[in-house]
């Protein structure tokens, strides 16, 4: 038996998710089948953690277990060959028996795109929030730091969501401008539900002057849902890469 | 009767083209039925020019003529509630009575988008040619040059075409590269059919190691398009910009 390590990309518009459901097809079930079509196995595909409907990826992690010959190098262009366009392995590998895709992830890093132009473009309809008031980048630019570090995230997250501890730690923020683009990279050590695109939803309404970028202290120390931003939609958001 | 000129942006995936044909449904089509249903008019909307099947645009420019008493700038708005997400009107203006989209057109710019990595990229399938070997980008940078200049393109046209001179002047060509993705910009006075494809295609030969690029001028004093590279596809494809 071997454990494989996946990395994979996708558009997630067309799907419910990364995780497998009754009412949708999934990511997870669609890399499943192949790996079926490939192996003749019925595997337990195990992802870094979930992604939402219609949120993408470029860094995607996952494992599995395996009793397949087919070199893990190799896994990667047998897979594709069975995988629709909007879903695709770049990297198959072996990994050490006891890697685990989810509990073994030290991070994530994901971005997040903003349309910020008056009209609509469809060139980032499937992956950019559309803004068409003018946003203050300064001012989200300066709110951004707020995050940075080790805080209770409970008002960052989707009420009803039950974890343990809602303590996350930000290592890296930053915000580039090009043209009527806005990107929002965002590096910790893990995230709530829903917690970037809130975090994303509370610099927009600072950058529409809704919400004041130096409340975000008290937003955060607050810990309640209410007082953050609303929820960015899933399309601008982006699995970049997980790390171990 | 005033003289209606759009600038319009499409995600060229889902229609046949620019142009109204009877076996599928066309850019200019959509936005005519807009028109019909803000003004009651059945208008003859002139594009700059016609945009293949899949091919993209950020500012194509069409204009048509109106007893509608809406105000110029604001047609957008009507306009925009009456089009798919994929295809956005970002300006309108009044021009001069005798304003021709296509006739009074001083030039135009396309870029066209390569997605070089082994792997297909779901997040660049709609709007990027995937070319999975390493491309020899200096060799492609150093030959993109012998295009510039006024030059007989026929080589560089689909077969069939028919068109009173094939002599084109390209004002600027630049490639850039950043990570997997390679970027074409061109500028001209005008394009023959297929021609900014058919350029792309040669210069990926080129990449490729297959047509050496000191080889260009010879391929196009031939004025044999079977000298030329093979055609891109259109999905990489972009109108920039129409001016005038």
């Amino acid at each position: 038996m071997t454990n494989i390590k996946l990395t994979i990309q996708y558009d997630g518009t067309n799907y419910c998710g990364w995780q497998k459901q009754k009412n949708g097809i999934s990511i997870q079930e669609k890399i499943e089948d192949a790996i079926y079509l490939v192996t003749g196995e019925e595997v337990n595909l195990i992802g870094s953690g979930r992604t939402d409907r219609g949120v993408h990826a470029q860094g995607q992690v996952a494992n599995f277990i395996t009793s397949s010959k087919v070199p893990p190098s190799r896994f990667k262009y047998a897979l594709n060959s069975k995988l629709p366009e909007d879903i695709s392995i770049v990297k198959s590998e072996l990994v050490a028996d006891d890697f685990h895709s989810r509990y073994d992830a030290k991070g994530k890093i994901y971005r997040y795109l903003i349309y910020n132009g008056e009209i609509r473009n469809p060139l980032y309809n499937r992956y950019a929030y559309h803004v068409p008031i003018k946003l203050d980048f300064q001012s989200m630019d300066k709110a951004k730091n707020y995050f940075l570090g080790s805080h209770d995230f409970k008002a960052f997250m989707a009420q009803g969501s039950s974890v343990k501890s809602t303590v996350r730690t930000i290592k890296g923020i930053s915000l580039d401008q090009k043209g009527n683009l806005i990107c929002l990279t965002i590096e910790g050590d893990g995230f709530l539900y829903n917690m970037v695109r809130i975090i994303v939803g509370t610099l927009v309404e600072v950058g529409l002057g809704k919400i004041k970028g130096d409340s975000i202290p008290h937003i955060i120390k607050s810990k309640d849902r209410k007082m953050a931003g609303h929820t960015a939609p899933a399309k601008g958001l982006c699995l970049e890469k997980v790390y171990y």
